[in-house]
């Protein structure tokens, strides 16, 4: 066990979690309380259902985001349910309000079946102004958050999905400004068709990349493999024009870009000579990546990213989510629209100043001033067009 | 609108809500978020999945209630609805932190069908160490409550219900000494077949109450009249031996203890000078109570209890549910008996001394330190029986 890890337990276990609920007004006495409670509550209660939209102004729901699970694709653990997914929707519920003062609950549900799912997450938004969704696993978690969306008036967001492709878009918008080419050109191969890779496809396609294909455990998605699942054959009738097939090994052969959201070790240091001059890695699995910084740039790789904070231009969601939610509860939107995550994404990438932009800086730190407040404000304006 | 619900509605508009969430754990660096999520969290998961249990030391869950309504019967408000109701819910929450230290959720569920509520409910119960039903209308709340008992291994606690009963029964115990009578041959009616009505008689009856009798709007409920609903017939089986037809008028009679949990002046001054000596009257209707306390005394009442703070002897609910829970929680009981819930009203009765005990002081003040902890103390140890 590493240290980090020994540290996570040892916190968690002294204070029994890391999220606590506060009082916004005081209670210190009989008149507080009148104030606060009974009676004086009556007449807020009243005003509310007289103008139910008054919800907004006079109660938590403007600023409340759920953190959801069920607990079945929990980081790189797989399904271990509800109850051990709890910790992370806890981490997930502190980061909203410190990077961006929304306060978020950490919730997990008790089924896994689709249909319960939506039913218990969609009977929840009275008290909520969005919903982040968190370690649902593909395919499930498409049709769940789709169906959500169509259900519900206020948002719900994917984090796995949306948060991560958010962040890689802005990492490749500067790592390409960086080596000198155009999103338009470049040749993009994605290692992973679950969650996340396949919400970076479509993110990636929305910004104009024409050159992508996705590579899965069976090889590269193709149209032609009728044997895919659909959520698959739906991506790869979208990409890889040439409909070509083969490996990983195959498929990064002259290439600009790498995204791994994969597996450790995947991308052997021999496939990345093969990839095109100046490229781009951004190997993300966690811990692990699938190839570590220095070998990559070793085997000629120009710009490497990775999840992991003790290596330049970590991608990490904490960067996206926060403000994207901030942004999103200010608009008082009813989705996050596909311009709301791009303008998110450009938002995001443009913190870092021309003088900055470089090799190894092409993404802000998370604890640098503004991150949060750049993203939302690129979200709230996107919100209003 | 009086003074306090001018300030209730200033303050909510203010603050947007009364509620919030707060980091226990530090989130200022890298370090801090390697800890507080990933990749720390994993350990704290993987350690979660293996030994199940671990989730109360490893979590928030063994200290969070969620307060959760359909908005049936908010207040004397009636069905406003779930986001009406969340003024109510946010205000428990807060009083749940501040008094005993129980972080509690706000939750407002978007349907009012009693099956749905219940899978709505019971799908949450990974993250909670309590559930907390509030403003649910009767008879709903009978079923609603007791289905979510049976499914869930955590405790599910109606406070309408048995909060207000606990904290009557306590200052039934207080008021009966004062008056020298005892509770085996006090002649007890209450007014009100609701909710609380129900549940403040199955706890006089569990306490010893042996005259008892129940009035609601068609009269007294009396076994013979099968006109009676199923919760009104049962009752009324327990109840009234005499099987006494009438009205409250009849009712009071010669009666030592009014009880209301009804409607705003409906115990007339003539009808309390028909009662027993030394009589009691505990007239709970908010904000206008059944009868004046100046008016019940001059009709010859000897103790008289309101819900309100301008007035001695407050029956308060915030006496009981804050000190409910926390003890629940501390026992990691997995539901609230009956046994925990006289031993609450004991404890609570027992923190006024002899010396102070007096016709204008039964109960103590909701912010006299030790409340919670004293009703807390009493329910974890009647768990342990």
């Amino acid at each position: 066990m590493t240290t980090v890890q020994e540290k996570a337990l040892a916190i968690s276990k002294q204070m029994h979690g890391k999220f606590e609920t506060h009082s916004k007004v005081p209670v210190n006495s009989m008149a507080d309380l009148s104030v606060a409670y009974t009676p004086g509550v009556a007449a807020v209660c009243t005003e509310i259902a007289k103008n139910p939209e008054s919800v907004y102004e006079y109660t938590s729901k403007r600023n409340l985001v759920a953190v959801i699970t069920d607990g079945s694709a929990v980081l790189g653990l797989g399904n271990i349910g509800p109850e051990a997914a709890i910790p992370v929707m806890e981490g997930k519920a502190i980061l909203f309000k410190q990077f961006a003062n929304v306060d978020a609950i950490p919730l997990s549900i008790n089924t896994q079946d689709p249909d319960e799912l939506v039913k218990h997450i969609a009977a929840l938004a009275p008290s909520f102004g969005g919903i982040n969704l968190e370690d649902i696993s593909a395919p499930r978690c498409f049709e769940i958050e789709k169906r959500l969306q169509e259900i519900l008036d206020i948002p719900v967001f994917h984090d796995d999905q949306h948060g991560t492709a958010i962040v890689v878009l802005a990492a490749l918008y500067n790592a390409l400004k960086v080596a000198g080419k155009s999103i338009e050109s470049a040749k993009v191969v994605i290692n992973g068709g679950g969650a996340a890779g396949l919400a970076i496809a479509d993110m990636l396609l929305a910004a104009g990349v024409s050159d992508l294909k996705i590579v899965d455990k069976i090889g590269i998605l193709s149209e032609d493999d009728t044997s895919l699942p659909p959520h698959h054959l739906a991506m790869a009738k979208r990409t890889n024009k040439t409909k070509q097939k083969g490996t990983l090994e195959d498929a990064v052969k002259g290439a600009d870009v790498f995204i791994g959201v994969s597996a450790p070790g995947v991308l052997k240091p021999e496939w990345v000579k093969t990839m095109a001059e100046k490229s781009i890695i951004f190997a993300m699995a966690n811990p692990t990546p699938e190839i570590f910084p220095d070998e990559a740039k070793a085997a000629g790789a120009y710009i490497v990213g990775t999840g992991r904070s003790d290596y330049p231009n970590q991608i990490n969601n904490v960067l996206a989510f926060p403000g994207i939610f901030r942004g999103a509860l200010d608009a008082r939107a009813k989705n996050i629209t596909l311009a709301m995550q791009l303008a998110a994404a450009k938002g995001l990438a443009n913190i870092i100043t021309p003088e900055k932009l470089s090799v190894d800086c092409i993404l802000p730190n998370a604890f640098e001033p503004n991150v949060a407040k750049v993203v939302a404000e690129s979200v709230k304006n996107a919100a209003k067009l």
